[in-house]
């Protein structure tokens, strides 16, 4: 159908938006609008700039025969702040408390709309980490790990506890809970994760790491490579923590149940390493 | 920041999808873009115009000084027809078959983009039943549950079967699961869900509906209703199903696990009722 500039601006951006991290040949926008190549070349410049201004994300575009245009969602720093801040003053409430020093989480994980802003922020981060699939823990992890996935244009493997007859043949390990020093299984379907894929650990929750650690351990039993390691919130914990590089979002530096105050900073992922670079 | 018509139309776009539901003062846009208003009203009519020819939903307009224009995402039925044949076919495929019966579904629930898209049909079909909260079982459930849900700007309440200390006070029920005739608990957390809500609940597979009629149940505990009830696919079942009043995209007619074929067909929610009128 044959669109005039402002319509082809509007329609672009819902794909765009809709396909993230996909190459997308120029011609597939001038047929599909029956307009001249530097017609769309100019469209692309608009929302590029758009894209860039708003803090939406960046397209890249590949020269040659294979070339294309590329969506890829970005979060700037002050912008990781902002929704980095806001999360935590969220997990400071009091009502969070539950015995045991607890932190009651589900509102925060329950919310598509603030998740999705949260995934955003790791898919930003690990945006040139030739990421090839997301894994996380069921049931928790679940929510990031998609808002993550869907960002990266990857697909999902959920690691469980329990092995389920609806899964096929699944691939097993042993792993230590760091906090409980329990041993405790994990399973993934066989075909639930390619061999040689390059995997996102994503989680909402880390406090000693054990969980984590067997899911990097998991990824080995798939001849496969850990892209990074990503977490909600991490606990300050006592011992040393079993899994080293990773980033979180928030730490929780400070429960106490009798004063019932809960004190949760940003995390790591503002420290050293450059996940806001480009 | 003030911007061309060409800037607005993609930051607007841009704004549009990421807040489906969710009304929006015309000031808002005129006063980010130190526009007049009737340039906004222009953009809008514009942005409404692609999104309902390019099948993307549409944009609502409420006049007076609560008014505004809402982004209603919305698929017809063409378009869901595509999906859901092209999703049937993919079910098809004998390698999915498990011993039992039991159909391998975790690639399709772990496609972000595809349950992303099945989301937005239930979004749609949905989209006037005042929705207020989406309810789901872990674990399959609970992709297609946010993608719903983050199409309706609502929030999504998990159901387990175990319970976890990390809840806080909970709410349990019994329930028959039908097909095994056997007693089973699940459990909602007390503030996973606000009183006298108006529920849609998702869930990836239902065959004689036990957990579905548990989760309506699970519903009244917390003094709310259920405005719908969705299903990813349907298994035929000799007995009357538990449930009467539900939408499957689509319904595994029949499995033959000597001959290796799977007969997937379109659910329900090509019957009767009118989920794709306006």
């Amino acid at each position: 159908m044959k669109y005039r500039r402002s319509g082809r601006l509007v329609d672009m951006t819902n794909y765009f938006l809709a396909h993230p991290h996909h190459q997308i040949p120029l011609t597939y926008f001038s047929e599909k609008y029956e307009s001249a190549k530097s017609s769309i070349s100019e469209d692309i410049g608009i929302i590029k700039e758009v894209f860039e201004s708003k803090n939406i994300g960046t397209i890249e575009t590949a020269a040659g025969a294979t070339g294309g245009v590329t969506y890829i969602p970005t979060v700037d720093r002050l912008q990781t702040e902002e929704q980095v801040d806001s999360l935590c003053e969220r997990l400071e409430d009091p009502n969070r408390l539950l015995p045991g020093g607890y932190l009651y989480m589900m509102d925060v994980i329950g919310d598509p709309s603030l998740i999705q802003g949260l995934g955003r922020i790791f898919a930003s981060s690990f945006r040139n980490s030739e990421v090839d699939a997301v894994m996380t823990m069921a049931t928790k992890g679940i929510p990031l790990a998609y808002a993550v996935a869907s960002h990266l244009n990857v697909p999902v493997s959920i690691v469980r506890h329990e092995h389920r007859i609806t899964e096929g043949s699944i691939v097993s390990i042993n792993y230590v809970s760091g906090s409980k020093k329990r041993i405790q299984t994990m399973s993934l379907a066989r075909r639930s994760l390619k061999p040689y894929s390059n995997v996102l650990i994503i989680d909402d929750f880390m406090k000693a790491g054990g969980t984590i650690r067997g899911m990097m351990d998991l990824v080995s039993e798939f001849q496969s490579t850990v892209a990074g390691v990503g977490v909600l919130t991490e606990a300050v914990h006592e011992e040393e923590k079993l899994v080293s590089d990773y980033v979180s979002l928030t730490r929780l530096s400070q429960v106490d149940e009798r004063e019932r105050t809960i004190k949760v900073e940003r995390g790591n992922l503002f420290q050293g390493k450059y996940y806001f670079e480009s």
